[in-house]
């Protein structure tokens, strides 16, 4: 009955705090200094979680499940964990954080799933909806820096759902709703568009069962998306909300930031601010990206 | 130039204390009050790492690939997620913290992933190695609970690595090293089978970029799979480890209990504990596991 402990083995796991401890000692091992700061405050964080709520084995083995079935889900179109990192509040917490803005900047958003890189370009005051559905929109504003000189050559990218709340990549027309303009030598740009409305996150898989489940609160208000880069500037991707949209107190993703709220003018019929006679009513957004100086 | 905010917007995240109050505010509303208090101090916890460490957007995009390369290699035969879990000690912090243990009762451990249902019976004393190759080792030993009363009946699973460092589904030969043998009325069990081995976590996947660049520590020590159940008494899961393996004090899964690390005596040829002769040299392990009653 050989019972008892060998106490020549040097590790002891015996209890939580010795895990714990020893956990660390061993990611102390890792090479990189910053990988290192990562892992051994993310060990730290998740022990914590699982000792302050008492973590049971059937909930170790339901959170298990559903990492699996987040998984399952996964794929090229569709990064599961992304949206879980938009849905729990993550991602903003890590755009607002890694990107602090002096007072008067443009405040950064979260990029979403549905950016695709080298959209088509066009020339200012183009309509870029190619077809959408949704009433007319036109869109005018200048690119700016935080000293309000105008910024040239900016390359704007924008995307957006229809009135259908769909965005080009979830359907099989081809590119609509979707390109890239330049900031003209006074900082402006504009170009025609459709409104863009609000929609739900997709409300199977992970995270449809994680947002059922808990908050029950799955949609996006209506927005526009912007990525903005220019020489010497430091990107901005964020987006324009829909001022008196549904949800923009339920945000999803909690991209809602009150800067980024703006009035999307309704119009009647007639002149629009390009001297287009429009025959029906339509709206506009005129917003100033103010951008950061790279290292100031 | 709308530039101004809208006040009348309800919900402001615009530094990072407020998103994580506007987060927990929303998940505030999951009605299962277990799951709500599981989900508020997750996100509590994981929005802290973020901001103890200041993640960057880089280093989230990172986090955000390696949780998709792990979703790559997961599949019913492999939990990638459980994998690292492991690795991390979490899986071993909520054994801990979950299952705590009078003194003298044994301790458990991690399950692994190489545990499976309704593996074959034997009767006491049958060699369950079905061939696997190794030094042989004849193992016996009581259940009792707490009081040292003797637990009849108690069903044990037992399951093995072979000399190679591999489990019978980690190859072709069917059925080995792995079975279930009952208790007798004095509590006693006995069986024969192989020396277990120390082993490599997979080193490929997502388990195999974590430890490369972090603890390069992907080894088991050697140890044999134990799972008991006993009507009135918590079931328990562990291992017994075999005392002066290689690898004790850096287990990758962190499994290693100072209790659980048993002397596996050898033995020249000669008779072993039940008279049979052996012509080559053999171990002997014998072994009492005390099981909690329900409830106590």
């Amino acid at each position: 009955m050989s019972m008892q402990a060998h106490t020549d083995v040097k590790y002891v796991y015996d209890h939580e705090d010795l895990i714990l401890q020893e956990v660390l000692a061993r990611y102390q091992l890792t090479a990189d200094p910053r990988l290192r700061e990562i892992m051994l405050s993310l060990i730290r964080h998740l022990h914590s979680f699982a000792r302050e709520v008492k973590l049971t084995w059937p909930e170790w083995e339901r959170g298990m499940a559903f990492l699996s079935k987040a998984a399952e889900w996964n794929s090229p179109q569709r990064n599961e964990f992304i949206a879980l990192s938009d849905v729990i509040g993550l991602t903003m917490q890590v755009v607002a954080a890694s990107q602090p803005k002096p007072p008067g900047a443009t405040l950064p958003t979260l990029i979403g799933p549905f950016f695709v890189p080298a959209a088509p370009t066009f020339k200012n005051g183009t309509d870029i909806s190619n077809g959408a559905s949704g009433e007319p929109l036109h869109v005018s504003g200048r690119v700016l820096d935080t000293q309000k000189r105008p910024v040239a050559d900016a390359l704007i990218d924008v995307w957006q759902s229809d009135d259908r709340g769909l965005y080009d990549v979830q359907d099989e027309k081809g590119v609509w709703g979707r390109g890239r303009v330049k900031s003209q030598s006074d900082g402006g740009f504009t170009f025609w568009s459709v409104m863009p409305t609000a929609y739900p996150a997709p409300n199977d898989g992970a995270i449809g069962e994680l947002i059922e489940s808990t908050t029950r609160r799955l949609w996006r208000p209506a927005h526009l998306h912007f990525s903005i880069s220019a020489s010497g500037l430091d990107s901005l991707v964020t987006h324009i909300f829909v001022h008196g949209s549904k949800y923009l107190d339920e945000d999803v993703a909690f991209g809602v930031r009150p800067a980024l709220v703006a009035d999307f003018v309704a119009h009647e019929p007639g002149r629009a601010p390009d001297g287009k006679i429009m025959d029906r009513s339509f709206r506009t957004l005129d917003y100033d990206f103010i951008l950061t100086r790279k290292g100031a």
